[in-house]
């Protein structure tokens, strides 16, 4: 009698595992279109609050990667070697890392997202430079990482289009938040993109969609064991994201954050987590040796990041743009920065226009938080700790009440809390 | 800002109980095509797999009857009284019950459905009658409920126009076999048929949906919780579906069949249950005293479904087509049969052509399986105990196959087991 969409999903409903025939059948003809969006709808909610096991989740991934083509980087004379995070407020990262892992030595060929709720997407970032391009052809993005040796573009749709499609689906259904959808979805356009290492940037916290330190660690570990079995390298740090990263979260705020950095200088905590994560990814690269702090010292970081924004179009000497409307935040007493909550803060910087509500919405290039004071700093009152900025000072209110309770104060500094908090790999 | 689709698919796939307000609004905006297909069936699923309180039941019920019309029944100068069978193999009992429960005196409006999967549907059989209609004007329908007190025939688009596109999307969604969105779809689509007492007739066993007497018990104890609270009378009686009624499953088999129980003949079991059912409708319809029995025996039942089948069309003395092909299933020892599976009997009368596998497909009006012997009956070797008709002899051995282990001897007889295991309401 063969296997139906209905089958799939009964026995998914009913707590059964799902066998490889039925997930390679039912991610294929959904693929194709024979099983409906409202059928794969169902599934993945069954998914979500059935669970699945590590055969079924390593199928399915393998399912979504056989969807489309995996693409082949043999031909570029360096190690290839990517990164992912599962996204962050304030997580810029990708802009200063990418260019600091190609000045070391490694190629990274970087296939990105654009941002969906309260994260920043690191296309959006990058689109707030004047003629920068996300689209590149294949060509192209070969030359450009023989050349340059970084690139950060949008992926083609011949990479694994089931979980284009899936996570088109699971985004206007409720079912974004499962574990074994998570990582197959990260890890098959990951293992499609071509890298032969991978280091993944796992967030815990309330800016991140793993709240909790275990269940990230499930993700954690179910990653690098996918990965792994399809011949990537790969290892993942669990960091913190309890607080946004930097000080700075919106489109054209972050670059001009991530060029401090690149120019040696910038907040600590992105410095910290750009040097870790350049550090594993060329360990992965098996070029153990190289030296990030000093590449992003040096200026070679810089050289490859003005390369790699000219060569997409970009102009990395524009001025970037800056939001004509700006609403401080003051400390109301003395004291010290206690609490700054990143799920808060990210909600605000989306309301004032740096996310979008649905895919198709423009997002601004200008709005975003900027964050004077971060976690432990004193602070006086009347000292501006946020500025709100924004193209439409009408969305001021909005954004002020996501932050309502997301900045507290004490009369003493809290306790510091490491930025990395565990590694999971090799 | 306001409820969206995903807010309330979240707050079910969390666990959470609905509010009235989401109820109400995603069963309009269902209605309205402003919830997509793909979200409604998320949605089901969370409901299925996390269940609904007897509250978010009986909102929902609500809902999906505001989405259409409640008919007014009040110009018909008889009591109103209707009976819905959650569906069995053979369940042939809506058509000698609406003319019997006619001629005793309430007038009976059965708008009913068509078969899907395993159980028959009410209409498909009555369609076996050359010349019968299912589909009536609204000023027929009244006019024949009027002048002839029975009228059964296919429900209009105006009622509960929310249940007939959720009903058609969790049929190819895998989540039909939920008892919040069972008993709503029944019970929204019986109310707003405008009958002033309903009586249930809830299923138990292999070839019902519900296979265990505690859930059919709890499924009717919510239909008749929402029909009272919408002032119907509204009682149900659990009854056995372990094996068939009476000595046929398909359309024109049954229709011979209840002719022959109009006629004061027919098997005992089809004659009980629908005797039985007969007097809980009138005693709903507040006539307790008239006598079903009596109105079969002497021809006041038979008189009623003549005219109800002239009415729409049919030729009461018309003889019905038989199937072409033939193949009898013989016993192969000497002894009593032990074992006749509904659920078995009914996906070979499917598999023989008497049912669909999608909502657009024909059936065969002569397609079915005639039973020589029901549980209890003696057998000798070689005795034919089933005979499988088909229009297309290539069915037969996909029916054989679906029969496989479901008849069975025995040396002695089995214990008679009652059909009618309960009563709820009142």
């Amino acid at each position: 009698m063969g296997i139906s969409a209905i089958d799939v999903i009964r026995t998914k409903r009913d707590g059964g595992a799902l066998s490889d025939e039925q997930i390679d059948w039912v991610v294929d003809a959904y693929t194709r279109g024979v099983v409906a969006d409202e059928q794969m709808s169902a599934l993945a909610m069954a998914i979500l609050l059935r669970g699945m096991d590590r055969r079924e989740i390593a199928r399915w991934t393998a399912a979504m990667i056989a969807s489309g083509e995996r693409m082949e980087l043999g031909s570029i004379p360096r190690p290839t070697v990517d990164k992912h995070s599962t996204g962050g407020v304030g997580d810029k990262i990708t802009l200063p890392l990418a260019p600091l892992v190609a000045a070391c030595g490694a190629a990274v060929p970087q296939l990105s997202g654009r941002g969906l709720g309260h994260t920043g997407g690191t296309l959006d970032k990058l689109e707030s430079i004047p003629g920068w391009r996300a689209r590149l052809t294949h060509s192209e993005y070969v030359a450009q990482l023989r050349d340059v040796g970084a690139v950060i573009c949008a992926a083609g749709d011949e990479l694994a289009p089931a979980d284009r499609k899936l996570y088109a689906l699971r985004d206007v259904t409720g079912t974004v938040e499962s574990l074994p959808l998570i990582a197959s979805s990260i890890m098959s356009k990951k293992i499609a993109e071509g890298a032969s290492a991978l280091v993944l940037d796992v967030k815990v916290g309330s800016g991140a969609f793993m709240k909790s330190e275990e269940t990230a660690r499930e993700l954690a570990e179910t990653m690098v064991e996918l990965g792994t079995a399809h011949g990537v390298r790969t290892v993942a740090l669990l960091t913190a994201m309890e607080t946004p990263l930097g000080g700075t979260a919106g489109n054209a705020l972050e670059v001009i954050e991530s060029v401090e950095v690149l120019a040696g200088g910038g907040p600590a905590d992105v410095v910290e987590l750009t040097v870790t994560l350049a550090r594993e990814m060329l360990a992965g690269a098996g070029l153990p040796d190289a030296d990030p702090a000093k590449a992003l010292a040096d200026g070679s970081a810089m050289d490859v990041w003005r390369k790699m924004i000219a060569a997409q179009g970009g102009d990395p000497d524009a001025t970037l743009p800056t939001a004509p409307e700006m609403h401080a935040i003051t400390a109301g007493e003395d004291g010290y920065l206690a609490t700054l909550d990143a799920y808060a803060v990210g909600l605000a910087a989306w309301r004032l226009g740096a996310g979008r509500a649905r895919k198709e919405d423009p997002v601004s290039p200008t709005a975003g938080v900027v964050m004077l004071r971060k976690p432990g700093d004193p602070v006086r009152a009347g000292d501006p700790l946020l500025e709100l900025h924004t193209e439409d000072a009408a969305r001021i209110p909005a954004a002020l009440e996501a932050l309502d309770g997301a900045v507290q104060l004490a009369g003493q500094a809290p306790a510091a809390r490491p930025l990395v908090l565990d590694r999971i790999g090799e």
